[in-house]
């Protein structure tokens, strides 16, 4: 597996995993029926912000991953980051391999911090791989994400120094 | 002092305040050269949203505040606000006008919650004006917020359930 920059030309192979993923509703904090273009419009970040690619031996996209500043002014040092696995390849190390690219990304880009706003509670693979990453959880709001099965579940706004 | 529903019109006269409240660059995490165009993007928003003025009994605008869902899909149930007040108009009231309407504002849309993703810790007033209006601090980003003259300060997330 292998992490390189998206071109444009990646959404068309990023955009199945990516709806699926949304359109299931259960870990992202986007509309469901989010179109292509739109998908494209929140995923697809240019310089200095970045998009990336996880793709397999044979060249297929298993994953991305976008990561911005979380604010801008006085809050631009702190980074943030979001993460796509296609459900086919979880459990492959694709989520950690991305982790540890985005942080990699943020401490090389000169950012003091990242934060996730908007992880799940019940998503508690992805919970637990920020926490083996060295993210904590700050705070949880409560009732924060209507999961379509599970009802109201917390929201964790997840934090890490890099400094 | 009214507060009434903001027209596109009335963004010239937000205009002024806005600026230089985004420009001082110690509130507030955006951009602190952000244009007219870029200002009025951020901050005029529309149905199911709402921008609001705050008008005096000459009718000139004191104060304004935006409200908005925080997240979309799964945690579109949890609203936002921002709020700026004339720096001229500080102490008379304004800033807790605006606040007691955004939260009625969100309790008669059947929001569960709201939540600040940003409020700076050394704008005390700030803190303690959504404190009393009912909000905890719920974790503080440690070195969140750059301050032109104070350095690093911490970042509050704020909320309150409403339900």
């Amino acid at each position: 597996m292998k992490i390189r920059v998206a071109t444009a030309e990646d959404w068309a192979a990023i955009w199945p995993l990516f709806r699926e993923i949304v359109a299931a509703g259960e870990t992202y904090s986007y509309p469901r029926d989010l179109t292509y273009e739109q998908g494209r419009d929140i995923w697809m970040l240019d310089a200095p912000s970045r998009t990336v690619v996880a793709v397999d031996t044979e060249g297929e996209v298993v994953g991305s991953a976008k990561m911005n500043p979380n604010f801008a002014g006085g809050a631009a040092h702190i980074a943030s980051a979001s993460f796509m696995v296609a459900p086919a390849a979880a459990g492959n190390g694709v989520g950690r391999a991305l982790g540890e690219y985005v942080l990699a990304w943020a401490r090389a880009e000169g950012y003091r911090g990242m934060q996730f706003n908007a992880v799940v509670e019940s998503n508690s693979r992805a919970v637990r791989l920020w926490q083996s990453l060295g993210f904590t959880i700050m705070t949880t709001i409560p009732e924060g994400f209507r999961h379509p099965t599970k009802g109201y579940v917390g929201l964790h706004i997840m934090y890490q120094p890099l400094h």
